[in-house]
């Protein structure tokens, strides 16, 4: 078969599975959750043999310390996953949930119902837990899933596919429900994404050079994030102290992440008071800092930020600083430079905050908070399959609402259009 | 300046203008949507002179009489567009809604708020009112509008873009707001629908060849509808004189349209019963059948209905007959050969009902009730900006809802992330 006609099956096979997974009932699809987390637990031995196979290959190839962190599972990684499985069962099943129902002058009754989207595809770097993660969040929400894994972690992902179908389908799983594409050419993606009237929906998890390859050749519609350039405002009218506080989060709790803060813009009429402070607890934590001319009068020693630092998603302990003359500037900034991912200001005065939630164009907006809070976890979604920085049918974090289309179901009693 | 900069600046103007749309009250945007209006009334004589030019060229060119009528503007239709603004500036803002809003264990408050798109590309073919009904729309959503009309219609649709903003600037529309293509370069569309991070969304709006060429080139979301293959099934349970009705409606009303019937699909109980009566009231209404071979058991006259029947939107007096054993063949008949559109079940039967809504995989379903209701307007929107069968984004018919996003405002204390 070619690998065409190959791709071209396991769509028609997903979109098959779809229908059935379109009728069965939440406590059924609870109940295959379940079963996929024990099957996942019993597994254990040997998803980790097949892991330690694509680690020594990892090594083989000279792969990066990083990257074979994120590829390694162990017992801890796999409790976390199972743990993750079973907290989805628990969840609220938003399929079937009449969105809105309104009555027609014409006594037609239009309800809007929520449903799966349908066959959804998932292409993803080195981390095997996403295999699970994303399955188990598919068929909650009563999805087929199709599954592209990177090809350092075949191995692993082949036997957490195999543990995740065993064990649901002992409990009515449909056929071909959760599918893991084998081969690992390249060209299979290209294939997946070009599925048109099978494939609903394909979510790019990695790198950006992985998601702009996959929007440059789909045709169906893809839901991403390319990155998180993050910024917090701080205003002439903040408290200092939370400032601080904030600042100091948000780059430093976990620097290698989508929502932490990149670039921090000042206020130029509090930058000499909270300057100095800032450089200090950085310094204390070790983030190296880069600023703008205005921002090196003031601290004399740091770098200078050029104009590729407030592009760039350092993701490390590095920060970007400049001084702004207004909240307009600041705005002007983020809607320049940042990737409308989150941002946050700290200001007492409501004015600046109005100014700045409103225009800013971005898929959070925090108003004396951390922009460490973008996360469907920490928003209160119970999962997340990832963050949107697209603004069409999910902007920022996607929960299982976020996985969900509608219907309209129009009841009448023999209306005719006149 | 090459076409491909040309294009670019377009798009960073028209995504500077979203910016200043963003911040215009309800109030604001009304008064601009009436002096619309009222431009485009002074302009009437303008409008026709140019229009005339177009209409000469395609008489030249040797287009359609079908495709000459759709080009063409009058007085009438002319005021069916000034009617049509002025009934959007009266429909409610949806900008601005707090979709919902909760409060987190630590106190974040998360607002979910509607916010318009951005900046929304529309390719369309020979109609000129779409250029004052789409830009009508966006206007009122806040989103700034790029125009890509077809060539045989340019001097129309740039007299209409003309006073559209020329009124609209007199009472404050922002500069490039609303834009119209000049160059008829088929390169420009390419270069549009590429524009990453400028345009947030293209709606093409036209026949299946535009639709299916800008889905293909396009690196920003597309929202679109191929095509509309409504059914009608006939259940055993049915009320026949009420299928009697609805079918005629569906069929004859308007058969040029999307959300017309080109399938009727028999439960073989009763279709010794329904179809001769059909097929005389058909007759009588000059639509050609086309039956699969059970159905020529009993209308023994009509044409052959080959596969290539089942596909096909006739868009003409044109309709294919099939009898089917059950409501499970039913579905299965639409989910392989439908288009996602529209599909009608009349039924007394609620089982049937329920398994027709819930299995079959569309926009709109119906009970006892015409597929011609797929519209905007007979929904209870107010207006239309067009009918999506994609599952992403919006589904159905689109309203002024569907051109906006949202984005979440987290108000906080100084909370940090543990």
């Amino acid at each position: 078969m070619s690998l065409h006609d190959e791709i071209v099956q396991i769509g028609t096979d997903s979109l098959a599975a779809s229908r059935e997974l379109n009728l069965l009932t939440a406590s059924k699809k609870n109940s295959i959750l379940m079963a996929m987390a024990d099957e996942l637990d019993s597994s254990k031995p040997k998803i980790i043999e097949a892991n330690k196979k694509d680690i020594e290959e990892a090594h083989n190839a000279g792969l990066s310390d990083a990257m074979i962190d994120r590829l390694t599972l162990n017992d801890v990684r796999i409790d976390g996953i199972i743990k993750g499985l079973r907290e989805i069962a628990d969840l609220k099943d938003p399929i079937g949930e009449r969105i809105s129902r309104w009555i027609r002058p014409n006594g037609l009754e239009i309800a809007k119902i929520r449903v799966p989207i349908g066959v959804i595809g998932i292409i993803y770097e080195s981390r095997p837990n996403v295999t699970a993660d994303t399955a188990s969040l598919c068929i909650k929400t009563g999805n087929a899933i199709i599954l592209r894994g990177g090809k350092e972690a075949i191995n692993s992902n082949k036997a957490i596919a195999i543990a995740l179908i065993k064990g649901g389908e002992s409990k009515g799983l449909p056929k071909n429900a959760i599918q893991l594409i084998q081969t690992t050419d390249r060209e299979a993606v290209r294939e997946l994404v070009q599925l048109e009237g099978i494939v609903d929906l394909v979510i790019p998890r990695g790198g950006e050079t992985l998601i702009r390859a996959v929007t440059e050749l789909a045709r169906v519609p893809v839901i991403k994030h390319y990155k998180g350039i993050c910024h917090t405002y701080v205003d002439e009218s903040a408290d200092l102290e939370m400032a601080l506080r904030i600042a100091i989060n948000a780059k430093c709790q976990r620097p290698g992440v989508c929502n932490s803060m990149e670039t921090i813009l000042v206020h130029e009429k509090i930058a000499e008071e909270f300057l100095p402070r800032m450089a200090e607890a950085m310094s204390e934590r070790n983030v190296e800092l880069r600023g703008d001319e205005a921002t090196r009068k003031i601290l004399e020693d740091i770098n200078e930020a050029t104009e590729e630092d407030w592009h760039e998603e350092y993701l490390d302990l590095i920060l970007a600083v400049r001084i702004v003359a207004s909240t307009k500037e600041a705005v002007e900034h983020i809607n320049k430079y940042g990737s409308g991912h989150s941002d946050a200001i700290i200001a007492e005065n409501e004015t600046a905050q109005k100014t700045f939630t409103q225009e800013v164009d971005s898929a959070s907006l925090y108003i004396n908070a951390s922009t460490r809070f973008t996360d469907g976890g920490e928003f209160g979604m119970g999962a997340e399959i990832g963050v949107s920085t697209d603004k069409l049918h999910a902007r920022g974090p996607m929960g299982l609402e976020e996985l969900t289309s509608y219907k309209y179901i129009v009841v009448g009693q023999g209306q005719i259009r006149e």
